[in-house]
């Protein structure tokens, strides 16, 4: 029998917490992630994909233990220089991290598309999964604010996730296609399970989502659909996740997160802190530890989150 | 009286040693120093002008002691994680010295030319001298070889000076103007001195010349124009200048330099060693110590330079 192939959507650092888990537990090579490209932007000329950079890093085995982005073994003279000469500085670059940006910027130059390249720098760093742009058309967060709208990283770096925000908007999405490999992936007939990371639904699943087909790619996929919660107790572990749910008038609960996904979910992975939530769900809902300090805590959620889309494959049930 | 002022034409590291020590020796304002621009090229997506920066990393007092180009407390990152990445490493870029190169191809773009880029990185540096391209406009040097034509970084970097020269060509040369800053530099009634450093002349300075109104404003200038010699005892002290002059058929002799600058030049620094031969030159002759190990050689040899052309000035004769 065909080895079964598992998908997740994931964005930056906290989904690809979850995505090393599946990666170092799952058969790794029926293994894909679909990550956001919407807080991709240009920067001192250079073309960066903060989300796949975080997640080539991470199943890389060299993540930077100290930011949670970038990568280890770091050195910043570049950074350093910069600042003398009067450059931009307000997003840090490392040495290293920035060989993959001047790469990226000179081959997207020559007419590669970004998932042709990402799927090269993954096979040179050894990664025996498919990491896969949502999209190789420019799709760009745009996060609407009283002071007006800012770019993402505008607001989530230089000014620190502090402005209200109003609404969300994903420039460019109406006019993008799902990258080829994602559907291909998505519209296996091998496909076993597919797995929304507990990243932030808005930030970084929503700009996924909104690529015209993905939606629709996802519903009618052989397999069931079960989201991880990205809040625990109200909170989300890192990142501005309860605060924006807040601002946009949204309770923040896992019952909105999964109130969000409707039409799109089979199942919800609770946080076990949460389970006194668990019968005001409308889906099968799974209640586990998704706090993932350490490699094994990611490598157990894995497992538990897989077992559980598994268990919903006979029962499958997609409100719409 | 206002202060007199002195121009100096050079290439990269031989002429920058004399470039440091007009620097240090003569009223700082005042000494322009115009730059070949023919070796720049384009790598990694970056626009690279080798001979500029080694001018600005020598001016700044941030050279690299061990390698003569880039910068002093270099790392090499960069580099070492682009080789994983399988991107181009046969010309080694620093970390510190990546960050002139991404800001200067990032204000290119922006459409600033490339004379008020390095105007602001040298006052960043705080070199208190007019560092000037000697064009803003694309000049190329191309070697032509038996095996074909090289760009000049794959003749002198990649393939190291190997294969035989059989021409020179500057591609856009008959195009370019003198950047404005040199045209002014060398106009200025105030000007004492133009001085020929000890650089290749058919591979730095000729690039130069070859600008079109650049010979005319040396020719017409209110100055002596002095050359020093990049020869002792027939040898270049680094570089390729013997070797390619004994290519295309020219005696490896300072003779062979004053007559190559013949037209253009008013006087001609022979290196003590050759002083034989100052009774065949038909220039007046000065003969210096023109070996610089220490910044205390350069000094003196600007010095020695410096007051030679002085004498010049009223016996001023050229030959054309």
């Amino acid at each position: 029998m065909k080895a079964r192939s598992v998908v997740a959507l994931s964005g930056g650092i906290g989904g690809a917490k979850l995505a090393l888990g599946l990666y170092r537990t799952l058969p790794r090579r029926t293994f894909s992630l679909i990550v956001n490209t919407a807080d991709d932007f240009d920067y001192l000329g250079l073309r960066i994909c903060p989300d796949l950079d975080t997640t080539l890093y991470t199943l890389a085995g060299v993540p930077n233990p100290d930011t949670g982005w970038g990568r280890s073994d770091e050195t910043w003279t570049f950074m350093t220089v910069l600042a003398t000469l009067g450059g931009e500085t307000w997003f840090r670059v490392g040495d290293g991290d920035l060989a993959l940006h001047v790469e990226r910027t000179r081959r997207l130059a020559a007419g590669e598309p970004l998932s042709a390249i990402i799927e090269d720098v993954a096979r040179r760093f050894q990664i025996a999964a498919a990491v896969i742009p949502a999209t190789d058309d420019p799709v760009r967060t745009r996060v609407v604010t009283p002071g007006g709208d800012l770019t993402f990283q505008d607001y989530f770096v230089r000014q620190r996730c502090e402005p209200r925000v109003e609404s969300l908007r994903f420039d460019g999405a109406g006019a993008a296609s799902p990258a080829v490999a994602a559907k291909r992936a998505l519209e296996s007939a091998s496909l076993a399970a597919v797995i929304i990371c507990p990243s932030n639904p808005y930030l970084s699943i929503d700009p996924i989502l909104a690529v015209p087909g993905m939606r629709t790619l996802l519903q009618t996929s052989a397999a069931p659909v079960v989201a991880v919660t990205p809040l625990i107790d109200g909170r989300a572990v890192k990142g501005p996740t309860a605060k924006i749910m807040g601002e946009l008038g949204i309770e923040a609960s896992p019952l909105s997160v999964a109130q969000h996904y409707r039409g799109l979910i089979d199942g919800f992975v609770l946080d076990v802190r949460d389970r006194a939530l668990k019968p005001r769900f409308d889906v099968p809902v799974c209640a586990s530890d998704t706090f993932m300090a350490t490699v094994s805590d990611r490598e157990r959620l894995a497992r538990e989150v897989f077992e559980f889309a598994l268990s919903l494959d006979r029962s499958r049930r997609r409100i719409s």
